[in-house]
């Protein structure tokens, strides 16, 4: 069987068993059943539990060959001592696949590396595949199967998240549900003892749900293979890594985590390079590169221009720009003009725009898209200031009668400036990324659901934008896409 | 008159006068006003306007001499072709000391730097003290005078802001509320062509109600006196800085800012660190080390223990953790057996502490605490994980009777255990820094309430801890706490 048609089965099984389904709150037989249940998806769902009859209000049955009906995916839940019995009545039953929660196996060492073996031994020669074991389970948001109890934050959508830590996963979901972006399958690996990340990514390339893949990585099983792959896939689409046990004691952890044996930092580090695939610094960074890399167009150099809501974030994103090795070059005479005429006196007359006390206008965003000098944008506050300025500035009891119909009128007027903002960038296909400091208030105005619309979202800092168009950047560059005209 | 007298009249005036007050939604001399007339203090405020009689429903006086009483604060905020006539005005009245928010002058260059070298000689000769120009304003929350338009999320507390850039204090600002710190007194110093950084540093060093000292900088006009002073200053409360312009780019802007002249950033890095100023590298981390400062004894050394959720938070932790060039020491022999009794055989039997698929509990931070190796702690994940199940796992319905009380009796618990864990904190003076994925979850439960009342809070990601951490291992080796017993 290809192992497109074996992932199929884990990803968008006829049917899903829970073996050690439980009563017991709190529990992964608790709370993995209990998700399921939640999905209301017709799959059938059946519960496996040696002692109880009943389940979370199901009937349950002694062993999965108990189950009336085939049964293509198992969750083991089991505690590792019962976890070969359990196989052997899973490769009896037909199982395709089975996600083995379990810990205490080859990461702690000794009997638990002899038992792990002895489970993989057992599934490929019932011809099953395994998840695991020591992982979380999996989520696939458009066949609507999830056997991971947490990760509420984790909606629908275009990115696809392998990861060899379950909990690092709960904060990617986190943070990307709040920078708006939906996953399309997410898998949790643990240990593995079977499937290995390198075969999730192979599967992902060509899932035409998933657009961007994000990898937390604690070490590589098959290095060459995952450089050939790699190397294909990201000619498809973006593959954007964290991997972590850079140093003596992080490698360590990471044996002791899952059974990992992380190679030389360096080297892989060179890899990634060599392959197109990103790599970040930090897990969060996963999330602002996919937001960048689902809305913006890719940079064709590094030179940016920044237009900031005052000094001091002028300075500090100027600092940022440098410091991450991206280019701030002089406007040309033309857009020097333009923005003359734009601004006060007051203005910073150059590359970062500082406008000495104004309040920033979009107007000026749009000289510097045309300037031939300039491949990419950093605005700093400005979106959303206007709109909502009856919550960050006092206002008198005077001036609070009509303060919505015009601000109303302000927001339609900050509307109709993204709107031709978001067309320009396209039309010239120059990135912005948008940062402000009241990113609560930002989002809760009429322009930022022009920006959601296409994809775009608010960075809390600019030296969290700065980060990410650094990485568009080297993909850019990777590509070709760099230097083209 | 001492410094302390004048900067008493800045943060304590008998009186308040706006200069330039406006009835125009949006100008500086409309919000200003209308956030001194919102504090609803007894202290008299005074509308200047040389043409409307009335400002937001205040009678409005032609000029400053035309006031009753007398003005102790003027805020002036007449374009900059009037401010020399309004400050002729101001020294005849007797004003103390202006803020002139104005800009237009030393930033723009040429005529502008002759402006401002005018308007100091008036006050020089005038008796008066200037703050700015080019400024945003100042607050003060014991005396309760905010003659800043914005920063609603300043809170009354114990950390005070010198900020050369009036936008970047509302990043810390905000980012200070959501962490839980209020603020004593801020100052935005704008082109400090009078009154410079030094000189509220030097005030705020005997100011009962701050303890910690935030500054951000672009430039110091007097480095002499500034490392002087500070040596002086952080032997008796700790000054954190985010120094700005480190780069080519950053220089040229801060100089069209603010017209400072930066210096050679390298000198001033090792300037810093002789006098023991705290220096960050991001504005957040301002609040984060000021979060510490506040809650944490100083550690005695860099060796870290590190408790985490999961396997992945433990590699990723410990990356940070060394990667900051701090230590992660074996736990003794002691410690190994008390945790080997408090945890299932899948625990990661060393440091980084990984439960292995359980949930982590506070006890094994108890052994941790008293281990002689280990002189600081980072707890990633745990606090408020358990109490808040139903926000992130989903509950079957036979599950959601008796929850509450379930929950209740779990909170309790954890609450109890928060608090010997504050104990044995203070006992060992030991900081424990504390981490969490799930920020909003845990900031809902009763254990955290513990920790505000000990002025403690939730660092949302591994890494912003370990960056605190250090820069408080920094601070305590200058302190010369390292070490001692």
């Amino acid at each position: 069987m290809s192992l497109k048609k074996q992932l199929d089965y884990l990803f968008n099984p006829r049917s899903v068993a829970v073996i050690g389904a439980s009563n017991q709150l709190g529990k992964w037989g608790y709370i993995i059943l209990a998700r399921l249940q939640a999905s209301k998806s017709r799959r059938p769902i059946y519960a496996v539990n040696n002692r109880e009859p009943e389940v979370l209000g199901m009937k349950a049955y002694q062993k999965v060959t108990d189950v009336p009906g085939p049964v293509d995916l198992a969750v083991i839940t089991v505690p590792f001592q019962a976890v070969v019995d359990v196989m052997h009545d899973c490769v009896r039953k037909g199982v395709k696949v089975a996600i083995i929660i379990t810990s205490g196996l080859a990461e702690i060492g000794g009997d638990g590396v002899r038992l792990e073996k002895e489970v993989v031994e057992i599934a490929r020669k019932g011809g099953m595949r395994l998840v695991g074991p020591n992982c979380l389970g999996h989520i696939d948001t458009h066949t609507n199967v999830r056997t991971v109890g947490f990760l509420p934050g984790m909606r629908k959508g275009n990115v696809a998240l392998i990861s060899q830590s379950g909990n690092s996963s709960q904060s990617v979901t986190n943070y990307g549900g709040q920078m708006g972006i939906g996953f399309s399958k997410f898998v949790s690996t643990g240990n593995e003892a079977d499937l290995h990340f390198e075969d999730f990514l192979e599967y992902l390339a060509d899932d035409d749900e998933t657009k961007v893949i994000l990898g937390y990585i604690e070490g590589i099983r098959d290095g060459r293979r995952f450089y050939e792959l790699a190397k294909e896939v990201t000619r498809k689409k973006p593959v954007v890594v964290m991997k972590a046990g850079r140093t003596d004691v992080g490698v360590r952890a990471a044996h002791s985590h899952t059974a990992s044996l992380a190679g030389s930092d360096l080297v892989l580090d060179a890899a990634f390079r060599q392959c197109g695939v990103i790599r970040v610094d930090e897990l969060s960074e996963l999330v602002d590169v996919a937001v960048a890399l689902l809305g913006q167009p890719l940079p064709r150099g590094r030179r940016v221009g920044v237009l900031a809501m005052g000094g001091g974030m002028a300075v500090m994103t100027a600092d940022a720009v440098r410091r991450a090795g991206l280019e701030m070059p002089p406007f040309t005479e033309t857009t020097m003009k333009k923005l003359g005429e734009l601004m006060s006196v007051r203005w910073s007359r150059g590359n970062p725009i500082d406008p000495g006390g104004d309040l920033i206008s979009f107007h000026a965003l749009w000289p510097m898209l045309e300037d031939e000098n300039i491949d990419s944008i950093i605005i700093v506050g400005g979106v959303g200031m206007i709109s909502s300025f009856p919550d960050w500035i006092v206002l008198p009891d005077s001036a609070r009668e009509g303060i919505n119909e015009r601000r109303r009128a302000m927001e339609e007027m900050e509307t109709q400036d993204m709107e031709k903002t978001i067309a320009l960038m396209k039309k010239y296909r120059k990135p912005i990324l948008f940062t402000t400091q009241v990113i609560g208030a930002a989002k809760r105005g009429m322009a930022y659901r022009k920006m959601r619309e296409n994809n775009l979202d608010f960075y809390s800092i600019p030296e969290r934008a700065v980060a990410t168009l650094r990485r568009l950047c080297d993909y850019s560059e990777y590509l070709g896409v760099a230097g083209k005209g």
